[in-house]
């Protein structure tokens, strides 16, 4: 699971640089899917996985609005705030907390229950889907994507099989 | 990881079910992004997946092309076909083959090495990003695209605390 924390972290930055290269207009105009835009996405993976991480910790979680951070370098400098909660919380991450149970207010009134584990793969899954929204705007302002590829990033040694 | 395949199967399974509410013309029709359709997305998910699996495995892996299963149908047809293999190796997957490694040639010649836990949490990850996709798409089309949470689905059953 760290693993992915770690892919997802790589991407992320990898996508921070690409927008360094986009106008920031095209980075706040309205598009079709998702969230709406390429900075309120970035904005919004940010938000989500603190948020998550926050409320398995009985914190309040981040409700602060995008306008507030509608740039480049405030979703970047919010997102190094959160980094070392996120970090400290996903290296601590143990086995016994897979199947701990979440009761999560939903905005209806009701109380959902969540394995951490489950909210664990949540975050991960949302970022990746979201990069995946990424790479299609990407296309439309003719910008090749940040590659999606978890090899090539070196998560894990390969072992050498021994010398026979 | 076994979590992530499934979860990877539920939200296939549904994006499947979505394109029997959409026109085959609109499944076919090129897009910007991404390999360009929403079938041919499908097809390239199953495609990866079963290849890569197949790879590690030291058997041929699959060389088709999509123009032989340009139908909801076929894809559907060949990821059946496909299917047993992928859940026999991803449930037989032990710690050990985290690292174990695999040496894989590249169209320019030259030779990579991978982790195979790499390798699956890139085929993990590629599915993804792939209906990441799926999403704008979805969206552009005035349809509600396929829920990326993975909440709610069922992958683990949350333990309850002991009554005090």
């Amino acid at each position: 699971m760290q693993l992915f924390f770690r892919y997802n972290r790589i991407v992320r930055e990898q996508w921070y640089r690409w927008c360094e290269e986009v106008p920031p207009e095209e980075l706040l105009r309205e598009r079709t899917g998702g969230v709406g835009s390429i900075l309120r996405t970035l904005f919004h993976v940010v938000d989500v996985e603190w948020s998550w991480i926050r409320v398995l910790q009985g914190k309040p979680d981040f409700e602060e609005s995008f306008e507030d951070y509608a740039s480049l370098e405030k979703v970047r400098e919010l997102d190094r705030l959160f980094r070392p909660d996120v970090e400290d919380f996903v290296s601590r991450w143990e086995d016994s907390m897979e199947t701990r149970v979440l009761y999560n207010d939903t905005p209806d009134g009701k109380v959902e229950k969540h394995a951490w584990g489950e909210v664990m793969r949540h975050v991960i899954a949302h970022e990746i889907h979201h990069m995946g929204q990424l790479s299609v705007w990407s296309r439309e302002l003719g910008r090749a994507p940040v590659s999606a590829n978890a090899i090539r990033k070196g998560l894990i040694e390969p072992a050498e099989p021994p010398r026979s």
